[in-house]
């Protein structure tokens, strides 16, 4: 990569930090954006630091054991080890996100996947968003628990038990737009399911919409 | 239409997506609105691209059978022949526009109408909002649902089953109102049933409301 | 009232309804704020402008019976004949605020007074937010029912059956803030019920509280 | 505290009520923070003032009785007392914040404590969020409630019966952080417990967490 790529990138993940503001996904320092850098590396949101405060030269280049490169200004955030997991165990993804967005955490505190019942999450998804297992943050059992759980679903999301919600994509910007489609569809289940039970969807219409949107959708 | 009041619209069409953003209706590419736009023709938001990108030029000039005219920049949005079978079978009708906004979303999930107990329903819709059936995207089968579905009502809103809402106006301002208080009475009923039955309303006078909204209001 | 302390007030009444907007106690143009403008006037929102249209000018002068006087330029909000019912009948009152604010109307359609559960509610409300009966538009009916209702209550506020909230004042300003106030305290108490019964609070804590707020509090 | 350093905290001081606005934990007049200023004083908010008007110039110098120092523009916030209480008897707090957020104050209302089922909890609030007894405003009542309260817990914040949040910090900002996050992780167990029982967590999981985030997060 390129040091011009890399002020790019840089900068990019200082947006898409902007754009979980935006979408009120975080609040004060939780929650962190990656992005794999190339070259064995990616970038990662510094450890509590406010949104307000983060520019592209506070995002932290890490290897992918998650240790910091010489020359960092700043410590990474202590999700950096389940970042790096998903770096070393899937090299189709480029980006991770992380949020205890409010909809999504309150399914993934019950310990409960969000059933697919509406077009969007069917478009998405592909199915159930599923719950991953609890696990103690600082080791390997995170990131284990993210890439073992999204083995056997097509989801790009998953709800880890009593604690939030972890998103891969190919790029950073799809990892965060999960992020953002996640909660908006944990919303509307979880209304949904306040006042009933929602409408079953048929497996072949999932699979027909999740098909359209993932090969014929956008521009 | 003259290519000034072309450009017109075009502007407006941007401006309301811009309306259905600040109303919180939509999130990242989800939703349109479309515009008809005279000599057999609308013009409907392009596909997957973000509302922050939306530019007067890009909205997509679209034939009444829901193919693009030449010389557009953009495939239109996939719901594109939903909104030409609206135009194509309602003359009177001049902009639609399809949300998944939350709460309205979640009525549709479990297949329920909305009941009218609100005297801003009953001005708006004139009755229940109703709900459509379940139908894959891309066909025809989205707008005959919403055309049949909304013939044997008064309101401009129809809750598409285990999908979201397509409103229709005489303009597509008027579409985008539709829009806005059906998320608006959608939320309130779904809170008031919260916590029991919201009181009914008598058909007299919800058709007295709904007579003197759509005659006497405004200036 | 000079012509000066007149163009002060229309600007004032153009910035109260802008702190709904703010709060989002109001959508599209439903809503309204009147303030008393002396010499058997007041002043009301034009019908159906939406707010970011609304400036000191567009404000109608009406008369006490909800007439709008000579040389306006718009028609006055369809709400004016019960904003000048409370004028007519409540010479003590400087403002009056409608909105159809969510949580509040929630309680409204199930025709179920808020309990005062709350210190913050024994402050401004000094007991429960009453219901008041079901009225049409347009008439003496909904003034009457908000003027009877509020006659046996300390509350500013009344929640109109199957409608929304009207809040009175000394000044408009006061009247804006009890509406603020009442969509606080509604969602509060709402939220409160949801998981179980919120704890009853003693009448002579709650006598204490109104007593001091009224008479201590602010500067 | 020098001259210099006194400006500083004012601003610092009016900048974090800002953050209570956008943060949504506050409306009105209603909440507060104050700073420890040395020398046997704090500042807190004025009484009754709106948050668009507050300066660093208008908060109120006071004593540890609570009493404003000679000098002062304005009447201190009607909460004095309770936020002299805890400066007295708590020479380790530097920063006390009031608010009656949503969520926190419907648990309050109920007088249910909220059960640590989340690991961002774990981290800030070592365990459940207390409730503190009912107090009424004015005397020493609701600061004895609030630092009785929290003796027995690692929270920094205590949800008083039928009243609203207090949170302490060694610093204002902390203090406004415990308030924060408080508001966040009482909504989302609210919602997560609508739908039935959130997954227990071990209590030798949530010493680790609040361990580790004591000590290790952050730069």
């Amino acid at each position: 990569m390129t040091e011009d790529a890399h002020a790019r990138l840089r900068q990019e993940l200082a947006d898409l930090h902007g754009a979980l503001v935006e979408a009120a996904l975080v609040v004060w320092t939780a929650g962190n954006v990656s992005a794999r850098a190339g070259g064995g590396h990616f970038l990662i949101k510094p450890s509590g630091v406010p949104y307000g405060d983060l520019t592209p030269e506070s995002m932290v280049l890490c290897d992918l054991d998650g240790n910091p490169v010489e020359g960092q200004q700043l410590k990474p955030s202590s999700d950096v080890f389940a970042h790096a997991y998903v770096y070393r165990h899937r090299p189709d993804i480029g980006g991770v996100v992380h949020t205890h967005s409010t909809y999504a955490t309150a399914w993934a505190a019950r310990n409960e996947p969000i059933p697919c019942v509406l077009t969007a999450m069917a478009d998405e998804f592909g199915g159930e968003i599923p719950v991953g297992p609890f696990a103690l943050i600082g080791g390997e059992d995170i990131g284990k628990g993210i890439v073992e759980t999204l083995e056997s679903h097509r989801s790009p999301a998953v709800l880890m038990r009593n604690h939030g919600v972890f998103t891969i994509g190919d790029t950073p910007r799809s990892a965060v737009k999960a992020a953002v489609m996640c909660e908006d569809v944990a919303r509307t289940v979880h209304l949904s399911r306040q006042l009933g039970e929602p409408f079953p969807m048929e497996q072949p219409d999932i699979d027909r919409l999740y098909d359209r949107y993932q090969n014929a959708y956008g521009q």
